[in-house]
């Protein structure tokens, strides 16, 4: 686009997970799941359901389900209101699964970061990373 | 007290670890440390400073020096801004290190939870404990 004051950048983290789809996707989709790999929440498989993510230290998300494709898609915002314009973030987190092999190649793209959000940026790619180590865990229960 | 509406609670989690008062301190007042086994701030161990913690996934919290003695305590906001109040916070974290044989007794106090804050009270209960094991590790680090 031509317009820098509105552009953004994203965060794009990627996992090869040796576990089917469905599998993966109930860990993006059942909220005592999602708790064990990000955090608590009151997220419901259904667009435009409005949900929170809760940080164990008393912080939380505000999210709205955006796209649903069950086994395939999954999209939220992922926004966080704060008066200093570097924490400020109005975000959309977006799961693609893609069947590998026996297992799944999952893409995590989260969009809508303000190119001087440097620490935002940097934190979210390697929360990202270890919040995708623990969905593998969670998505490998019970196998 | 008598003013109900008033009334608030706290957290509490003590832990005895068998390291001595100034390495504790050590990994309470160095940022480098602190993003260790907390967040990333921008702390400085300096009466009425002001400093946020920044959890990876984008929260931030707002915080500012209330007390310090060296190797003994350590006290200091921990505010979240919410417009929903089971979210909103305004509380204080206060350290406070004993020597104990040859290692210490670390009491942490987080004051200012509503009644109705839930949610809140028991994640961080649990927090804590996972961030103060943490921060045992942190403090033996070098050992």
């Amino acid at each position: 686009m031509t317009d820098t004051a509105n552009e953004t950048l994203s965060v794009v983290v990627e996992r090869e997970i040796p576990h089917a789809p469905e599998k993966i996707w109930r860990a993006l989709t059942q909220p005592h799941l999602i708790e064990e790999w990000l955090m608590k929440t009151d997220f419901q498989p259904r667009l435009g359901h409005r949900f929170s993510l809760r940080g164990e230290w008393g912080g939380v998300l505000d999210c709205e389900v955006l796209a649903i494709e069950p086994n395939r898609t999954l999209s939220y915002t992922w926004n966080f209101a704060h008066d200093d314009p570097a924490f400020d973030l109005k975000s959309v987190v977006t799961f693609t699964l893609t069947p590998k092999g026996a297992g799944t190649h999952l893409r995590m793209e989260q969009a809508g970061f303000r190119p001087e959000q440097t620490q935002a940026i940097g934190g979210a790619r390697h929360g990202w990373q270890q919040f995708l180590a623990k969905l593998e865990q969670v998505a490998g229960q019970g196998d």
